[in-house]
């Protein structure tokens, strides 16, 4: 990937779609325009080089070559792809990893983390680098050095049971790899976060990770049947059979730790066979309310889409505007994309059900081109922000959930919070938002926002984005359903899980990595000292 | 309860079916014939009484009323409801804890566990007291008593939030009064454990109870969308929203945490329309393998039967017994039993749907009335157990879960394990088993046993469960899929979990219970001091 930016370069756009620019020019009042980046080559590192003989001990573990401490390899394992971490990238300094570890077994991660703790040096597990709340960042939480641990070695399928559509694979496999060694013996995992094509399984799982297809295989954390974690103490196997009554699920200890107990190197999950009939949907609705109100149903009634999600007017005015001529008469409404897929004759019956309660419910059909052309673009929106960022257009995506109930106290809580934010500020903005995971007792809550934010736009966004996540703990939401914690989200998850709740965690923390050499800057707020600063 | 057998006196039978009568002088070799049990009045009390200023210390926090140290409290409080737990029951001498505490409210909870731990007590939360683990021993674990503390006063629906579909409940609150409170409103929780009668939703999720609704609503775990827990170091309030990906799912660590930690005081659970078809459904197998593939391809499919389980031929012929002649020319194989319910017009399309796959796996369809039966039936076999132990017929249960992939190598570890156990033994015996859950990923074996065990029945159980127990574990089982872990699986929970995960459950317990006054014989087993016994 781009040092300072998402994804494949050759596939960047330098130019903004004529659409887009004409919305923008409507919402900020002038035209974008394009800026200079700075080159990989010419960054300054800052940070803390390892000593020589802390590179000896690592290079003794995996062999010299997969110990990096070259300048580029250090600057694209400095972080993750937030748009804050990318307005940071606008800078010539960067603060990165004295090296980068490359271990090419468990053997050898759990050997890394023992040099690291004998020698002092932090830990940040790396999988394919696409973090967007922080937990990248290296962070030497009091150690003399950080060393980046990449996964990239550790990967592929390891084992299919094909009988009980089970697949074990490597921590460090990414999205398409995965899905192509399953692709050849006729499964699929179906895991698509906006992040798929460069992210590892071991991140999805490190991360809690979310979807796209988001009523089908929306949870990556309801797909794991088992994994394997390598501590600074020991290596856990966990997940013995698909349901038990054998004490607490301490797979769910490590599902979402985001590298703060060990490394997780292996992921066991429940795959399915290939699907082979696609039936997409699309339906418009008055209104956000009565488009929740119909998702709900569908999802209490159960009648299986794959893909279940609803625009806003907003974001379905752009999404138009973005796909071009298609459904002008539309605009007025909220558009839902509905997926069904399955086994050879499984999707119909599903879809009928499901298009009936979305009519029963309001829905008028619209063209499923707004549906096929979502699927065409669901990889596309992270690199439209890049071109975003360099027209000097702040863009940025954040999430929660909540009940049904309280969806749309909650919605409202996070605009009035982004209104009076960039009031403050004296930005323009607009702010874009879908349903895009549904449960039976409720649903995720996912928005885009756009604003015109000048000078330094990472330090305009940071009192913004804290308004934002104080208006969703009050209002009963989640400080994520997507994105994780990591560093941006740690000093709210106090809130979310509890001082008691807190306690749990560092109490694992302490008993698995008592050296504290695992991703100090992630998932857990600095401890207060009852006699100095926090 | 009876203090020596199960449920409701009035339902005791004392004569054994003439059909089971048989059916036991074949397997047994001899006629079953009655022998005497002991009256609860002729019980004597073993195990520390409590201190006059212990029990005042408790009467100020939940008033003196809801200090129960009389005789009957103490001996109905003195454990569940295995077989070893019966069996011990016809003994004169009973180890019952020192009280029996009865608070009203939460905050009654916690001061009950201030005084506990101030006082040197160990603390047995009791819901249903249907535990069948040996996990409501009075177990002092070095303290200097035992008290109960019986959530039956925390009992009832607390909020119903019926547009998200999820209810609040205080963790006392029994099945039937749950299904009851819901009903009322148009909803049903629908979790039906042979338990269901008489245990609590606390109790439900403090160990992972599994559901004859196999297939629809089986797990406990997957219905708990939140909860409470008071532990003696602070109360915990944890599950803000239906998805999330705000660290690890702390929720999970007390379900199944088995009071070990502290008490849950209240949970949060997803709720459904009541049903209002219902549709069952019979079918014959030739075969236990072709019946489990059938049933692997049913859920693999994802149609959506509510239950579905399948006998061996020897449970088949046992049914096929009780229910008199139905369907006699099918006693050759292998039965399965279908439901499928919801919405009127919902479960159609899934039953058929279902019904074609097990069609095409072989499956002929049998009288339903084998379904409607089993169905009648569903909470009866305790109470047939108690007639069989009163006529010195031994019978239990025991239960484990794997992958479809190996699930007939652990049928046959398990079966093998109590052929030698019982042969060792010199005892005559049936094994009865059945498919109790089904997973895409694998399924849950249910096995009953039927021994003539002469004697002390407990004392020449005990090695053949733990052959039982150690196949089991070579054979890649969890330890337990229905039971919990309790007394009786603690000694191979390290198995299960692996000594990495035994620490982190320590370190846990360690945290929020720093005096180990919760539960001490429960799940965690015994620590091994370096310089001393095990």
């Amino acid at each position: 990937m781009r040092w300072d930016g998402w994804g494949d370069p050759a596939r960047a756009a330098e130019k903004l779609p004529g659409g887009v620019k004409l919305l923008l020019t409507a919402v900020l009042g002038h035209k974008p325009r394009r800026s200079g980046t700075i080159g990989l080559a010419e960054v300054e590192l800052t940070g803390p080089a390892l000593d020589p003989a802390d590179e000896q001990a690592l290079a003794a573990v995996v062999g010299a070559e997969h110990v990096r401490t070259d300048h580029d390899t250090r600057v694209l394992h400095a972080g993750g792809k937030s748009t804050p971490d990318l307005v940071r990238r606008r800078e010539r300094r960067q603060a990165v990893p004295g090296a980068v570890v490359l271990p090419g077994g468990e053997e050898e991660v759990a050997a890394v983390l023992r040099v690291a703790a004998e020698r002092g040096l932090a830990v940040v597990p790396f999988g394919g680098g696409t973090a967007v709340t922080g937990g990248l960042a290296p962070e030497a939480g009091g150690h003399r050095g950080v060393v980046s641990v990449d996964l990239r070695r550790l990967a592929g399928l390891e084992v299919l049971d094909d009988v009980s559509g089970e697949a074990t694979f490597w921590a460090g496999t990414r999205g398409p790899a995965a899905e192509a060694a399953l692709a050849e013996r006729g499964f699929e995992l179906g895991h698509l976060p906006q992040s798929f094509e460069f992210a590892s399984l071991g991140g999805f799982a490190a991360m809690r990770s979310s979807g796209q297809n988001s009523a089908g295989h929306g949870r990556f954390d309801a797909m794991v049947t088992g994994l394997r974690v390598v501590t600074p103490t020991g290596t856990l196997d966990l997940g013995r059979a698909p349901g038990s009554a054998a004490g607490p699920d301490l797979a769910r200890v490590f599902l979402g730790s985001e590298g703060v107990f060990g490394v997780i190197t292996q992921v066991r999950l429940r795959v399915h066979e290939t699907p082979v009939e696609r039936c997409f949907d699309a339906f418009t609705f008055s209104d956000f309310r009565s488009g929740a109100d119909a998702l709900r149903r569908v999802v209490q009634a159960g009648t299986g889409p794959t893909v279940i999600r609803l625009s806003d007017e907003a974001e379905t005015a752009v999404s138009l505007a973005q796909v071009g001529s298609i459904g002008k008469a539309l605009s007025k409404g909220c558009t839902a994309v509905v997926l069904h897929e399955g086994p050879a004759g499984s999707a119909g019956a599903r879809r009928e059900a499901t298009v009936a309660v979305l009519r029963a419910a309001g829905g008028r059909p619209a063209s499923r081109k707004l549906a096929e052309a979502w699927d065409h673009g669901r990889f596309g929106a992270p690199y439209l922000r890049d071109t975003l960022l360099e027209h000097g257009v702040f863009v940025e995506t954040l999430e929660t959930a909540t009940t049904w109930s309280r969806l749309h106290v909650l919605r409202a809580a996070v605009t009035g919070a982004l209104a009076e934010g960039f009031g403050a500020a004296g930005a323009r903005y607009r702010i874009l938002c879908h349903v895009s995971h549904v449960y039976p007792t409720g649903a995720s809550l996912y928005f885009t926002v756009v604003a015109g934010l000048g000078g330094d736009m990472a330090a305009a966004w940071a009192p913004v984005k804290a308004r934002v996540n104080d208006a969703i703990m009050a209002a009963g939401g989640t400080i994520s359903h997507h994105h994780g914690v990591g560093a941006d989200h740690a000093p709210w998850l106090e809130r979310e899980i509890g001082e008691h709740g807190l306690r749990v965690l560092r109490a694992i923390k302490r008993e698995l990595d008592p050296d504290a050499i695992m991703n100090p800057g992630a998932l857990l707020p600095p401890e207060r000292r009852p006699d100095g600063p926090a």
